[in-house]
């Protein structure tokens, strides 16, 4: 059985709620984009590429319900609801970049008068389909890139032991995920030794998710407090370090789970090299400067509750970002995507290269 | 009204279950080793110095109930005991050397021809409550001259930000507390722009325990996750990170909560001087190999269940040690005692050279 966080079947949709892993696997409908915001908003889904495909997806299920007088309604419907899906949340740049492509992709069948208005609706659609069945195999590949990426890095080793943060498998994506996918094609190639996974407080989805879907699989497989990284590098000794990206910028500045920049700092510390696992879909290169990347501010309730306890002490203030940014010279590793595994200073020139072949 | 953990009124021991703070102020009464035993190996008590003090005063209250036949017996029921309380947390040394100190004291009573079974009991009992009594003296001591030392790093301001984990306050102390208390005198002197403060996962002595004496005493204080202090030094700038140790080996490297280590990488990376806080108390001087220290392996059930709840994907593997060694290099503040603030490679001497002055 693969686990499936995301269920798109006749026209519609449905997502497995993530606050109420692991004990309880709860799927909830998704029928318009408000629902989608608010299950995105809310963090039922999480995961950059899973929130896009999720808002992307909500948009498909309410405009397959819906009636319009012409196609100038049409496109302003779309429009307007993935203006409003942006705003779930900041920092993932996935579901903008989905959002500017299907709007531009929208103008051009509008333009074109060969197109109805029932032909934009279900063009749409299809889009948004097509969205969520590139991204796993999209996974699938840079999976395998990052993968033979690791082996290579680590030599004189046939099997290694890595160290994940938050959770960028299945549960985050489509399917298969990014830097879990790629801890995935280790073990199925037979060379993961034992994955490590952080618990990523304060929502915990290291502990809840990536463990979740560690011990679904079967992989060998350890969860650790995100304070004992370094600890664990210093007495058991890891290859590689593999994380995911919410928004990469054009010179490689990674915005992700906030401890991701502390791991990055640590692995340098032990010259652990350091990947970043990001679909382009991550891929911000309109952006030249990380710390320009907006950094969504989380609830204090996130820090001070757990499960619905009161753990700290009441009146304590809290930080709380959600995300930080790791400076483009710690990913030594370098970053994975679908296309090739590219060192930060390489990653604009690599991409522009492949943009150009493919135009 | 001052915060106090460990009450010893008319012979009796009482102690604040530091399990059940911060919503619920308990007190504990300890009438036996045992018993001490007990509440130092759940944590109801915790802290190095703290340990050292409830296991002593636990058999001071058992004593002062005994009876005896004669002084032999006075002696071997002293030894046997302490030799017991030594067994309830391997890696703070503090107990371990309270217990040679009071095993030498007694034996050297008992080979005393004019000391009778009670003047043991009697002169047992007043050097646990003298542990007691010295303890505050030394943390309001090594406190100022941290603070001192603090401000003397901070070039060219007035007021400090400061990071601290886990708790060594007045709860983890007889009172004021070792890096806590370097805090209290900063904010003591007009000096403390702000302290954070973390989780201090798995068992969240920052947001439970620190916290809450944040609030009791108003000192302005924020908590962030674990993971965010990298992204909290890179963002807001911290003056100096300061911890507490569980054992310091003669050439300073300190065995501390686990994530010392990893906020003395990042502080080294951001260049913060990283200041550790023991009292005398804390440190073995007869190691030089802080590698040879237990390091303490807790329960899996301490990360995946939070008050009770499960947290963590059933099934899951966990890694969960209570504490990890900073290499004295690390450690670019220096050692604060009681008698001054060493820099880790003149800490064997400058305390050899006290401890000359004193004979």
């Amino acid at each position: 059985m693969t686990l499936q966080a995301i269920k798109w079947e006749d026209r519609k949709l449905s997502i497995l709620d993530q606050l109420q892993l692991p004990l309880r696997t709860l799927y909830r409908a998704v029928t318009t984009v408000d629902e989608g915001w608010s299950v995105i908003n809310k963090m039922q889904v999480r995961g950059a590429p899973a929130i896009a495909i999720v808002g992307c997806l909500s948009l498909a299920a309410e405009i397959s319900q819906a009636t319009f007088e012409d196609k100038t309604q049409v496109l302003d419907f779309i429009t307007s609801k993935l203006d409003h899906l942006v705003t779930a949340r900041p920092t993932a740049v996935n579901m903008a970049n989905a959002a500017e492509d299907l709007k531009k992709y929208a103008k051009g069948l509008h333009n074109d008068s060969q197109i109805s208005a029932l032909d934009l609706v279900e063009k749409t659609i299809k889009w948004c389909e097509k969205l969520l069945a590139d991204d796993v195999a999209t996974n699938k590949k840079l999976s395998d890139l990052g993968a033979t990426s690791v082996m290579d890095s680590a030599t004189g080793v046939t099997k290694v032991r890595v160290l994940t943060h938050c959770n960028t498998g299945t549960l985050a994506t489509a399917g298969y995920g990014t830097a879990l996918g790629v801890i995935r094609s280790l073990h199925a190639a037979g060379n993961l030794e034992h994955v490590f996974c952080t618990e990523t407080r304060p929502y915990n989805q290291g502990a809840r998710l990536t463990a979740y879907e560690l011990v679904f699989e079967g992989l060998p497989g350890t969860l650790l407090c995100d304070s004992a990284a370094a600890w664990l590098m210093q007495t058991k000794g890891i290859h590689a370090i593999l994380v995911g990206a919410d928004r990469v910028d054009s010179k490689g500045n990674t915005a992700n789970k906030i401890g991701t920049f502390q791991l990055a700092v640590a692995a340098k510390h032990f010259s652990v090299p350091f990947y970043v696992c990001a679909p382009t879909t991550s891929i911000d290169i309109s952006l030249d400067d990380g710390h320009k990347i907006p950094i969504e501010q989380r609830p204090s309730q996130e820090m001070t509750h757990v499960a619905g306890t009161q753990l700290a002490a009441p009146g304590i203030n809290c930080w709380n970002p959600a995300f930080d940014v790791t400076p483009a010279e710690l990913i030594t590793g370098g970053i994975v995507t679908e296309h090739g595994v590219f060192k930060p200073q390489d990653l604009k020139s690599s991409l522009d290269a492949i943009s150009n072949k493919s135009k």
